[in-house]
């Protein structure tokens, strides 16, 4: 099939997308229900299946450089080895093939680009259940959720990438006439210019433990939706997921008549890393990132050759100044702190409250009363086994757990983390939230992210003071989310001033079915790109645009 | 005034500016031609008078920080002190003052910025004939080049910068309804949401001696229109053009309501530049640069801290490969090799022909002799000395100087640099171009910028040589422009691959009154990006983009 039926196929979907991208209400083209009647009667089976026959072999994907030997050693959460192993890196290899792809794939222009990118979606998402247990069983998600995250919501976010990278390039005419009058007596000067978009050159994405698809499908599809070869190194804990993503990129280039090696998988060794040598490579021009501050940081200032966008930590907040709803706000949170055991960049860390308390619909509540509230409803959320591991899903990384002992010697414990058996993995690390009470002068602890099940709530000198500290822990650290709770007006106006000058996104008096944690494609720029927790905003124009460059063929008219 | 009356007054402008901007053919608002007709009968007289009244006196602006003293020592190219000082800079009350005037810029909205920008850019254009007499004064352009690339040109690039930025935040929307369907038995999950797009912060523009305005008014009018306070840093060799921009800039900003602080001057002081500090501080977070290739690298280099905009130095190149209109050729080089004795970022240094000759439409011509066609046409054209004297300009640093008698030991002069007496200014410094013959394998010679009115000659193995030469030059070295002649389309099609391997704009067989070294605001992207001459085009989506930044206020809906 040419890239040009692609094209055909999805152009409705791309032009849905673009719409979605303006007006950025709720949309989405992948159905986030694991239904038969969505995804096939024996959708589910198959995926399950299919999961089981990549275990304990080698992952079937021919490209330069393979036969130098293999790399793998990922194991479930939920207490299993995968067994899989993937073709060791031969970098000169690999760099040279993705520049030898680079041509062709420029040269295709955008609109074939997105066709291409968006079959691959297409397909991606009919693997949905293979990739949801992929997901699940690296990092350690419930199968619910790494359906969702790992599956829709990260196609969402790969598809628009792609629109957004469309839009960008599509705003610039692929030819235009010059011509300047010279007065009347003479005839107007004529130039005939055309515009070709050129890719920065060979990109590279480098995956996460926890989302390695919703974080690695915007760099992914941004990269190669502009013209850029993308090499992908999955964190070595989650390959497996960002493996099958570049089997099936491959499969649908090579159908399209591109070189399947415009998309390259490089399997990390956590014995011999390849990170910093394959990003600081001269060949390399553009790097995505998610992970840690310091590696973060590090990709910043020492890929002077490539643009780099990174997320990295932060550590995120709440304020609860006031409410009318105590126990929305407290289930709220309860789901919040709870979801994959706050393995997540979005998911709150500390929850600032005044230390005389807050007013509620029932009346005054005092610090310790919020406190409180808040343990209950996380222990009666994960009171029921069966939803409890659904939500929390297993630890993927056993720093978390160290973590956790270290966060009961950091104040008084208002609710501590316990392990819970799973009744389908018995093997499988599962732990509920731990809540620390500090007070304000505990700066340093909670100015550190600490990543994992771990909240803590922090007793402030007011709601005002609560809302400046949260602010400048932000400003010195950053944040994805920002969460408040008041029924003040002046104190939301000052909130939403500080999350202004402090640029987070915020959310008000979240009480319903929505979470601060959540972040919908289309419509929420995951990230602002303006405090430390990361340079961009998925997906924005900043992100897309500087990922190719316009370069012009002027030629004088006749 | 307030900025909703600017806004109505220049909205037809903004709307032409942003039509153009995606059609990208002839369009300028601000007229070139220094015409009594459009200008006014007395424009010409008044301007002179204006340019008389500010010398040898203190510049007049009263800034925070104002009275640490003074600097200035501003000299004309054509042969006397301008005589006029500024305010030293008091670094902390700059920055504080811009940092105090960022919330009610930020919260003012696009629109209503991009209302104030056009209106300064009116009263810019009114004041062109001073503008012009300040450009010419300092720059050593001559007066009619001054008040085109000076006054409407620059202006031209400044509105391009503003309505680029505009789009990219027009393209956000204000407000949204996200609204997720959870079944026909439950009411969907509503939630509204606010987008704010908040500026970087403080923006730093850091001016350069030959186009201050040209160069600086991109990075400047990009930076106030979308939200951030800036900070002009003029070379000290040309501080009166953007010093008198400033003005006018913080005259509009007061009667429109905002803190005239939103544009500052900082005069540097080359006896203690200021650079370095001003734009390495953390409240930094935008910088600006056109210059040379080490500070804009050390920029980039050590200002983590804020988003770095460079144009930095290249080595422009044309390839003779042959032509069917040899001397509309060597016309059209004269002129461009000549024009403000090539001392802007776009005259070509490299010229590239087969040492064995080209063909034209008179037959062959040897090396030696298109070597002497380019040198005559150059003779012939600087012959008239009142032409040559308005070409030519004078020259605006000693280091140019130099530079010319260092060529003359670089290889076989073909045609040598003369001074030559300006009738209007006997001490004007006034050069012609010279021309210098080497070898390809002479690398090391032609590979470094060598800024001023000198080009090599380049005697190549072949045409498809001398293309590769030139590509390599732009991988290695940067350019902002490339040229080739040729009437061989497979030649051609290898210029035209090369060029977009190479990331450089090029223009083919230009013979007649346009020039490579020309560049049209709203038409041409000026550099590309995608080459070590520059990191950024002007103005496209990258340019403007990641200047704010969108931050989302999620409520829950009713």
């Amino acid at each position: 099939m040419s890239a040009e039926l692609f094209v055909a196929k999805h152009r409705d979907t791309l032009n849905t997308a673009l719409e979605a991208l303006t007006s950025r209400g709720y949309w989405s083209p992948y159905p986030e229900m694991p239904s038969p009647r969505v995804y096939g009667e024996t959708a589910a089976a198959d995926g399950e299946t299919a999961f089981q026959g990549l275990q304990n072999r080698p992952f079937d994907l021919d490209q330069p450089g393979a036969g130098e030997g293999r790399v793998g050693g990922e194991r479930s959460p939920f207490g299993f080895d995968l067994g899989i192993t993937y073709p060791r890196v031969d970098r000169e290899a690999l760099l040279g093939a993705a520049e030898a792809a680079l041509p062709a794939w420029r040269d295709a222009g955008p609109l074939a680009r997105a066709g291409v990118c968006l079959e691959i979606l297409h397909r991606l998402n009919a693997h949905s259940f293979l990739m949801a247990h992929a997901v699940m069983h690296t990092t350690g998600q419930g199968f619910l959720m790494a359906f969702q995250a790992g599956g829709a919501h990260a196609q969402d976010r790969g598809l628009e990438a792609v629109a957004c990278a469309y839009a960008e390039q599509a705003a610039i005419p692929a030819s235009a006439r010059w011509e300047k009058p010279q007065g009347s007596k003479a005839p107007p000067l004529v130039v005939d210019k055309t515009w070709h978009l050129v890719p920065r050159g060979v990109a590279v994405v480098v995956g996460c433990a926890t989302f390695p698809t919703w974080n690695g499908y915007p760099g992914l599809f941004a990269s190669l939706a502009t013209g850029n070869p993308v090499i992908v190194k999955p964190h070595p804990n989650a390959t497996l997921p960002l493996a099958l993503t570049v089997r099936v990129a491959r499969e649908v280039l090579a159908e399209a008549g591109f070189d399947p090696n415009t998309v390259l998988l490089a399997a990390d060794d956590p014995a011999a890393p390849i990170a910093k040598d394959l990003c600081t490579d001269p060949r390399v021009r553009i790097v995505d990132f998610t992970g840690s501050a310091a590696f973060g940081t590090w990709l910043e200032r020492n890929c002077p050759q490539a643009q780099v966008y990174a997320e990295k930590s932060g550590v995120n907040y709440l304020v609860i100044e006031s409410t009318d709803d105590f126990k929305g706000l407290t289930r709220n949170l309860a789901f919040t702190l709870s979801l994959y055991s706050g393995q997540m960049c979005t998911t709150s860390q500390n929850i600032f409250i005044p230390k005389d308390g807050i007013e509620t619909e029932d009346g005054h509540k005092s610090f310790d009363e919020v406190c409180q509230g808040i343990a209950t409803a996380v222990d009666k959320f994960l009171g029921n086994t069966e939803r409890a591991v659904e939500v929390l899903g297993g630890i993927c990384n056993p720093d978390t757990l160290a973590r956790i002992d270290e966060a009961r010697g950091l104040g008084r414990v208002v609710l501590d983390s316990r392990a819970v058996d799973h009744p389908g993995f018995p093997e499988a690390t599962v732990r509920t939230p731990i809540l620390v009470a500090l007070a304000a002068a505990d700066r340093a602890v909670f100015e550190d992210e600490r990543f994992g099940p771990i909240a803590f709530l922090i007793a402030c000198e007011s709601g005002a003071a609560a809302l400046t500290l949260a602010a400048e822990t932000v400003e010195a650290k950053g944040a994805i989310t920002g969460g408040v709770y008041t029924v003040n007006p002046e104190m939301e106006a000052r909130a939403v001033d500080l999350a202004l000058r402090a640029g987070i996104n915020l959310a008000l008096n979240f009480t319903g079915g929505v979470y601060v944690n959540q972040s919908a494609a289309f419509s929420d720029f995951h990230a602002t790109g303006a405090n430390p927790a990361a340079n961009a905003a998925l997906s924005d124009a900043a992100f897309v645009a500087n990922r190719f460059r316009p370069v012009c063929i002027r030629r004088m008219g006749a």
